[in-house]
């Protein structure tokens, strides 16, 4: 049985207006999390746009989220770089700063190198010198890397690799990787809340869902219906969460992801340039979309929804 | 409530020694399929080499399959050609010869030039003019164009368009398109045994999936124990099937398709050159594939496989 | 030395308002891309629409070019089909048809199987059964299959391939092509005006060319100021050609090309749909594409276009 | 006239024994490289595992070429970072480290995000703020990103921004961009070896290579035979150098070019993991292509080599 399970949030970094990390804002953010049945937080994630922040960035967002909030709430830490003494640096900080797991993108800008060979040999090397356990974390949309699933098997069997982030959309890939570790303490999750439930109904664990910046409680609601067998339910929040899943990823960004946290309550503001942020005109979109979003959910689970 | 629904096969062509058109090898896979669960069967799919067959041998062999089979199972024609003449022309040639339905694969030569607004265009000519109704047909691993879901929603709305089958495996775009088309008479099907289960679970109703060539009980018993709500099952069935479904369509092509199909008692024979037919060292890759599926089959249904 | 040298227009297809050939049309285009110092005319090239046509439209278009135009120019008719049977027939009834050489395009719509010894495999068998010289076709726009340049260069030993005509604008493949046959009878053409000039220049010795339909003069002068040393007015020219060829190609499509043609005095009219024709917009953009071309033509040839 | 011309080395940075930078062996190369005939060095580049490189190394590393070699050598260092707040701070501390200009290529891990609108926005933004002339760096090969060439154009007219290092390959994009600035002070220059001449006849005036870090008097070879019309000269070296520079880039990678470089009498070691360094069955092979490359260029410059 897996130890990471459920819903993550990839906390969107805030920055004031100099562009400079918020801590402020990032704690009342977390601890707002907290309260929404959030299994825990990814923080340095795609969407907490890591490639922007510098080493002590990283470490010092990863020490303020701990300190945020409970310990029953997990916290893993982004920590691939491009070479693996960085990374094993960055997972070693992480885990001094109180991260429980380390989630490691593959290297990727030396793409054509990057085959499941030298994959392996890297995380491999990662896992044995970190002092927290590791998830790999798949993310070809970005990296231009796949971690094909024979490699996420065989790596698998390492005993400080305990689970997969899979942001690639392909569940044929996925329904792999869980058909051959599924008697093993490996916890499959769906990288976006577009394919969140059939990544559950397939035997995934959880998921890390930028989407859950925005909506948290809805997303728990999906992992909740499923787990109690209430698969009607279920399928409609999943449908019924898409186009929001969408505008806050595909179609809009990060910049998009970040004004939808406010619509939402949290603090959003501006990404780090040269990502920009959201015009008015998207944001009305994302407006219309969220409430939407927002309508059907206290229609399917008879409340008000604390999103 | 869709009148499509089910598993179909999309039957391996079968040639004789010059590579010509061997029709009683044809007529009697056919019947056999009938005896398995299936709900139809699909003429002139992919995996029924149709871009290697003239027109006049695609109509003979959709009179072929009507004969062989019962009124109760559907014929499906795939009847798309580069033209729209050609594609109506066979359109109308297929229902004349007896076929129930037409899958009208994306135009595909000059990719460039087909938008969505052509592709709408064109399915739209085409389901005017035709005289059954038709499916989509989403390639793009063959085809190089994809249809996107906001295409798929649009076209639901003619009275004459009743589906898609989906090959693509983009499990979010097969979402999309069934969050809008749900309360419409639109089925969606899986286009491969890979990701069948998870289409299903969201609202898809059925799949023409290669596999089905080589176990269609095995098909069957997915999406019956889906329909049935035994949904460990249905897991357990679809996750064990994904490597013959590997090697029958990705890995090894037509040719592994039609080896498997001779382990399983059809008429399988080689392809149209230039596909080459499956090797001595594939066709044992595929049996030993092909046995442990079928022991997984026999292990969860409880009995002897029809296989 | 090679053969067949030069530049080529691979002829539009004219149809009536029906969408039926055309061939007095045809017949006319013909006769005056003979006037133009073109080496010869491609029939059934893509620009052809070749795979909109049956196998007989395709054997009546080369009789009639062949018919249409004096010995001295070469015929060569495109006669790649998906399989290998049709292949070779079609081949056969072009050569019987009056044409000097088949340009055979990859088979594509598997193309997962189309590798390298698929291929290899496929050209020497269309090669040892054809009646004349056989020119490879790579076109992996449309195909969406690539020909290595091992593989050309591999095929290149065989005495019935006599080139290769590359429409992916690979400079790096077509240098390996060159570098590695150019002491054999091996013409390596250009597949797109966009790139005839470092083709020239690396070795190649010719080109077949969509935007050679509308303006003929200009490709073989290019041709010509470089064959004569000329190399500031080739590099000119082929500059000044950049904008015109994507509007006839990448950017308008086959109907922007056949509004093009109408625009110099040749016979273009309506492609077969799905593809559609130029709008009225489109035309106006191609039209001052076009006067300015001819401008600079005009400019640095010291004379009236003929164009 | 462009300011910035000729052959460019991207050099290879040296690491001890501990994955540290090697200072003294970086300086003992670019010495070396000054007597080749380069017009100058780029500190790094992709090929200098840039990315692998913390800010501190990578000023070090510009300090520490700056030094080694006269004034007459020009010094562009690789500046762009997936921050605009990085790349501006970087681009100033490199000026201050005495690099002559800055190459600056486009963030990248936000793939979708990289539309030409927020690519323009960027490097205008650099520009602005850098105190020295800066060169685009189009690399979609590692980047996933192409700098189309609309928008080179449009940047050309920025007084800061001086040219454009494009390692696409595509050799229709640079012809469009030299097509439209080359009334400007604009430098176009080839990214890679293997199309080196035909970029140059189009009319850019320079380009970094990779493989100049393995033989830069071949490769200044090519330029100055273009430069004093030998064409066939030219052609003849430009062929010759295709299988080398395969092998140090797409083939071998880094870990290969490293290699390479000790054959030459070059200091080349080890890349940061995971780049992996080369076997030794790999080693043999460059070392093949290596003495073919040299031989005929012995041959063809009628002397011997330096390299």
């Amino acid at each position: 049985m897996s130890d990471i399970r459920g819903i993550f949030a990839p906390v969107g970094t805030t920055f004031d207006g100099d562009g400079n990390l918020d801590l402020q804002k990032y704690e009342e953010n977390a601890r707002k999390f907290s309260q929404t049945g959030l299994a825990g937080l990814v923080i340095l994630g795609s969407n907490g746009e890591f490639v922007m922040l510098n080493m002590k960035e990283k470490v010092t967002l990863v020490e303020t989220a701990r300190k945020a909030v409970s310990s029953s709430m997990k916290i893993i830490a982004g920590t691939g770089c491009e070479s693996l003494r960085d990374t094993i640096e960055l997972t070693k900080r992480c885990a001094g700063a109180g991260a429980d797991a380390a989630l490691v993108i593959t290297p990727n800008f030396f793409k054509r190198d990057m085959n499941p060979q030298t994959l392996e040999k890297f995380f491999v090397a990662v896992a044995d010198a970190s002092p927290m356990p590791i998830m790999l974390y798949n993310m070809p949309g970005n990296a231009g890397v796949n971690i094909p699933s024979s490699l996420s098997i065989a790596l698998s069997d390492h005993p400080n690799i305990v689970g997969i982030k899979d942001s690639s959309g392909n569940i044929v890939q996925i329904s792999e990787v869980i058909a051959k570790t599924r008697n093993k303490n490996f916890s499959v999750f769906a990288g976006s809340g577009s394919f969140l439930l059939p990544t559950l109904m397939l035997g995934g664990v959880g998921g890390t869902l930028a989407v859950a910046n925005v909506v948290p409680e809805y997303c728990v609601a999906i992992y909740n219906a499923w787990n109690k067998g209430e698969i009607d339910k279920a399928r409609e929040l999943q449908l019924g969460l898409l186009e929001l899943n969408a505008a806050v990823t595909a179609r809009f960004g990060i910049g998009g992801m970040k004004s939808a946290m406010e619509m939402a309550g949290y603090w959003g503001g501006n990404p780090r340039l040269p990502i920009l942020p959201a015009t008015e005109e998207v944001k009305n979109e994302i407006r219309r979309i969220y409430d939407e979003a927002l309508a059907l959910f206290s229609r399917v689970e008879g409340g008000e929804c604390g999103c």
